[in-house]
């Protein structure tokens, strides 16, 4: 997408394979910081104080991790290492595992001598492959806001406001994103489209991220805390709600950023369509529901302090709860699949009852 | 209530009746500040930028606001115009129009020589008020915790998990605290207990507040952002849930900090008890239901801006979004009837089906 009307995607590869460069999202939204990494410990170190975040971006750049292991030694060991680490470096992004190991296992099949350029190669299918999957996701997403665009322009306020929760935009993809993927392919083709972006706590994603890229595309948004969604529910004032998920279990249970089962409990409680838009890969068949996932704890000081910009411009974290007090970080919540209305992939919109079509074929 | 082990209340008047003290409460839990307010418009003023808040509390510190503007001119006129200023300065607070109100009449129908004395001895019986409520509601409460405790002392977890949204302690009120007084109440009983306190954003209370309140009367309690709730809910640890409210509709239903609701959803579908704690006076008969009550929308910048502590110990604001996105501030929310297990009053414990008992008697 555009900032400040130039094309970027939120990785690519040096021309010669020699590093990788990221949007540091640590920065934004008040500095564009463009980051070179060149080790594999520098991108899991990336991967880990979240410059780069969501769980599609997240198996791109450990696809473009083991890239950069092949720079130092293309053996099976330092690639079986580097692999491990890589996925060690955020537990619950299904993603992640799920590209390092299928990166892997066609390296370690290749001959030495081509592994580096193979390796380059298969990241950059992967990014690609993102891409393109994002935007079919936006075109099945954008037939959804078609439907409540249709019923609503008769209506006093025929604003299709739509609330996400933190970023699933295309600041979490290499483009496009996923549950902002459908936002904007319906603003690009003229439809009268407004988001409520949760601000989700702790990390602020959405005051930060999704305000920050629905700006410099021009989309109109407001930013709300977390508390207030259920209240615009019960206004009438939310007409969709469309979340990004980390995984989702092989029954529909959605996985996604803690705080989103709240929201799903009330749109269902208001009769509002609740989606989760993410690409196929992120469905792990393994798991037969939410429950079996493990919740990642994050560090409570994520809740104790908030960053943001000084009013002399500099970037400073704050300190919000007494020092003594302690902090609990649960990082995700599961929402049950009988809460989903439909998941959006980009092979088509599924009810979690549906969603076993996809696992073959 | 303690603090460093000497007891005070959120506001106190001076022993010869010429200003009233109060705890600065934007700079908790960092700074300790007493204030001391002279005038209406100062009373006003600390009631708008919320150095006193809660609804009781504001109900008292309206009180003391009329008894402020008796030490200049005991009108008709005057004292009139004094109480619509002290109405005016938050809308939702019922408590704060009940005050006023209350006292207005009593000062109108005495002689203009007397209304300075009867005027602060009036707001003093209304801040004892509180407080004999308060512990009233603490007693009523602890029974419910002593169920939850029978059931869980052979539990290989026998803490008493109880979340709390906000702040509704002694900080809210005069001294004690509703929602938190039963939780008081069964520390100082001995159970073993351990608050959820939710951060409350956009303004923190809970984070600022309710934490620091339970830490200096060393209370077990961990902050969490409001997005974790429900989760935890989902895993089993949490037990129980007490708000306060700063108003309950005649049919039980409870307006409280945004947010609420939320809880409530997630309380319900998890099969946890949700209560709301109130002086019967939060009671407002002359709403039928909560759809009736006008929500307060405040600055967006309360969303856009957060306060907190600087290393170097400096209290600053940061800007956790981009300055040319909107925020939206709806205070309050409406947690319907049918979602509140019962209603905790100095009168006992109420059912929103049974509320109605408590209107004549």
């Amino acid at each position: 997408m555009h900032i400040n009307k130039q094309h970027y995607r939120t990785i690519w590869p040096d021309p010669r394979c020699q590093y990788v460069e990221i949007i540091d999202q640590t920065q934004l939204p008040f500095h564009l910081r463009i980051l070179r990494l060149t080790t594999v410990s520098e991108m899991v170190n990336a991967i880990k104080t979240m410059q780069v975040r969501g769980a599609p971006l997240i198996g791109v750049s450990a696809a473009y991790g083991l890239a950069l292991a092949t720079l130092v030694d293309v053996s099976n060991v330092h690639l079986n290492n580097a692999a491990e680490t890589l996925i060690a470096s955020r537990p619950t992004a299904v993603n992640l595992a799920w590209a390092v190991n299928r990166m892997l296992l066609l390296l370690l099949a290749e001959v030495p001598a081509k592994r580096n350029f193979l390796a380059w190669r298969l990241a950059a299918n992967i990014a690609d492959e993102d891409v393109e999957q994002n935007q079919a996701i936006g075109q099945h997403g954008l037939a959804l806001i078609k439907q409540v665009a249709c019923v609503k322009q008769f209506e006093q306020d025929s604003l299709i406001h739509v609330l996400t929760h933190c970023n699933a935009g295309w600041l979490a993809t290499v483009d496009y994103g996923t549950a902002l993927s459908p936002i904007y392919a319906a603003y690009d083709a003229g439809l009268p489209i407004h988001v409520w972006v949760d601000e989700t706590r702790p990390r602020n994603q959405g005051a930060s991220l999704t305000a920050w890229e629905l700006l410099q595309h021009g989309v109109p948004h407001t930013v709300i805390s977390d508390n207030a969604g259920g209240h615009l529910m019960q206004q009438g004032q939310v007409d969709m709600v469309i979340v990004g998920a980390d995984r989702v279990a092989a029954n529909g249970d959605v996985c996604n950023k803690i705080g989103t089962y709240l929201k799903a409990l009330a749109a269902v409680n208001n009769q509002i369509p609740f989606y989760a838009a993410v690409p196929s890969p992120t469905i792990d068949w393994a798991l037969e529901n939410g429950q079996q996932i493990t919740i990642e704890n994050r560090a409570g000081d994520e809740v104790a302090y908030i960053q943001g910009q000084l009013a002399d411009g500099q970037i400073a974290r704050v300190r919000v709860m007494p020092v003594e007090s302690e902090a609990a970080n649960p990082a995700f919540d599961v929402s049950p699949a009988a809460l989903i209305t439909a998941i959006i992939t980009e092979r088509g919109i599924f009810q979690p009852t549906e969603l076993h079509q996809l696992q073959y074929g």
